[in-house]
């Protein structure tokens, strides 16, 4: 959640001034999204409702084209995403308060805070089907926090892991050690969207209607993207794994596109990378919390109970598919 | 800026099945509103946005009947403000994730952040008409918030006052002391909103198109409520007061609904008792902040200086008024 850019009247006139939607009748911040500031806005001409983002500095402002660009192809390829809005100079991106900014249509629609497996059907099969759309997008980017960004990131942290847990600091760097020796390579790669957490999924009536949130897009394996929704999507809020779950997920993913064994054979160590992803840049934002930010850090333990379930099992068979 | 309450979709469409509005397509937590958990909200069937309040503790159950049936009234009288929605068996008031919840009619229009004579000029006749329409207001409710619980309310900050500001105990028991001896009785009664920020007046296309936020509304002297808005409105960010604005939003006040001269010699009374209300209430939320609060706490001092305008100057002619 984060609204941190005041926005004048006359600057915010000025700007949509130089859009082909009409007049601003309503803006609100939006409770959601930590890297950004977000607000969703009416007005008395096109569609009428838009979403407005500032990307503050936590973004970096030379990935923007190619998150605005990957929205506009995936669109424009029957993926339902938010379409940025073009200016009427043709720009998608502009500067408001100082900040890089876009609007981009507002996709309806209502993430589901506790996912059943039929909400991982749609999310599997959805998700193959970004990738599949992917593959032709002619720009890339490299993943900022893939294995080679975890030490640097540990490093800033590992100081004061023991507050968190006691014992963190260590068994992070032996799960760093392992990692950087056994990160997969070669696995088919392409656009991923690298953050779908179910904060980024859309529902209605009980159908996936859209992706939101692509500021974490890069390329990589794609196979990384369907560990990061495991890890978000398949273990229930007790910490217990919900193979069912992850089964559901993984099944309608591979009726789409069919998995190598390569792939298959990659997920326990995908998974464990993914949790070690998201618990050192968690456990970086407890430890150091950002000034100003209107959000409470979030639980980097939860991510550690992730990682230590993948580094017990054998094999993918624990996630409910055939090694 | 607050969504203290998170709500399970279950329980969202299970509320939202109560009226006739359709089905839900979107919900946003908004950050807005101290007080009171804020969702803007879609749906496929009647007017398509709804602005949805879940009440938190610090909003007294007892007096949500008065505030709901406010707004209906003034509505009904022509007043633009929210108007709540009520569920096919006739409640304006339910149930929703534990707290109390309405669903109300979303109000388009936006806030100034930094208003102009013109906007001061709107707001002093738009509350005039308030305060003539809600004088047949037939529900009551005390100011919980006037000059006799001040003196409670400081006493809970008294020892840690001089954290924010050295001798700034000393100087609120001595305001206290004046205002609790000078408090002026039998001035005109009736509904006031007794919250009128800016953040809480909307304009479009530079007329005024609302009044929201009535949770403070009670029944005090209608004088009172100009003076809380001249504290809101009149001050520049540097702390200057503007008589220019002043003087605009009184004379618009009165070309609607005459003043007293018993009133207008209150004014500077009034302004002190006004300033010292937000003033008392900012010190508490500073020193003991909310946990769970998203919100920054505002900064206490800024009303001490209002406050000390109000006592420096000789009467009302200082607000560009004939006296």
């Amino acid at each position: 959640m984060a609204v941190y850019t005041e926005i004048s009247d006359e600057e915010l006139d000025a700007f949509i001034g130089n859009y082909d939607v009409g007049g601003v009748i309503s803006y609100k911040g939006i409770a959601e999204g930590v890297e950004n500031s977000n607000y969703m806005l009416r007005t008395d001409g096109g569609n009428g409702t838009y979403f407005l983002t500032l990307y503050e500095k936590r973004v970096a402002e030379a990935d923007l084209p190619y998150f605005i660009s990957l929205m506009e192809f995936l669109a424009s390829r029957g993926i339902s995403c938010p379409l940025p809005v073009h200016s009427s100079d043709g720009l998608a991106l502009r500067v408001l308060a100082g900040r890089p900014a876009a609007l981009v249509t507002f996709l309806d629609g209502v993430s589901v805070r506790r996912p059943q497996p039929q909400h991982c059907t749609s999310l599997g099969e959805g998700l193959a089907r970004m990738h599949l759309a992917g593959l032709d997008f002619p720009m890339a980017r490299e993943n900022a926090l893939s294995v080679r960004n975890w030490r640097p990131l540990y490093t800033r942290s590992a100081g004061r892991a023991d507050e968190v847990a006691r014992g963190l600091a260590a068994e992070l760097d032996e799960e760093l050690q392992f990692l950087e020796t056994h990160w997969p390579e070669r696995l088919p790669f392409g656009v991923i969207h690298a953050d779908l957490f179910p904060d980024n999924v859309f529902f209605l009536q009980g159908r996936l209607s859209g992706f939101i949130d692509f500021y974490f897009a890069c390329n990589d394996a794609l196979a990384y993207d369907l560990a990061i929704c495991m890890n978000a999507w398949c273990f229930e809020a007790d910490g217990a794994f919900n193979v069912t779950k992850a089964r559901a997920m993984l099944a309608a993913y591979r009726a789409v596109r069919p998995m190598s064994s390569a792939e298959i054979a990659a997920l326990p160590v995908l998974a464990r990378g993914a949790a070690l992803r998201f618990l050192l840049t968690r456990l970086h934002d407890w430890l150091f919390p950002v000034d100003g930010a209107l959000v409470r850090p979030k639980d980097p333990l939860e991510y550690l109970y992730k990682l230590r379930f993948h580094r017990d099992i054998r094999d993918a068979a624990a996630y409910g598919i055939a090694p």
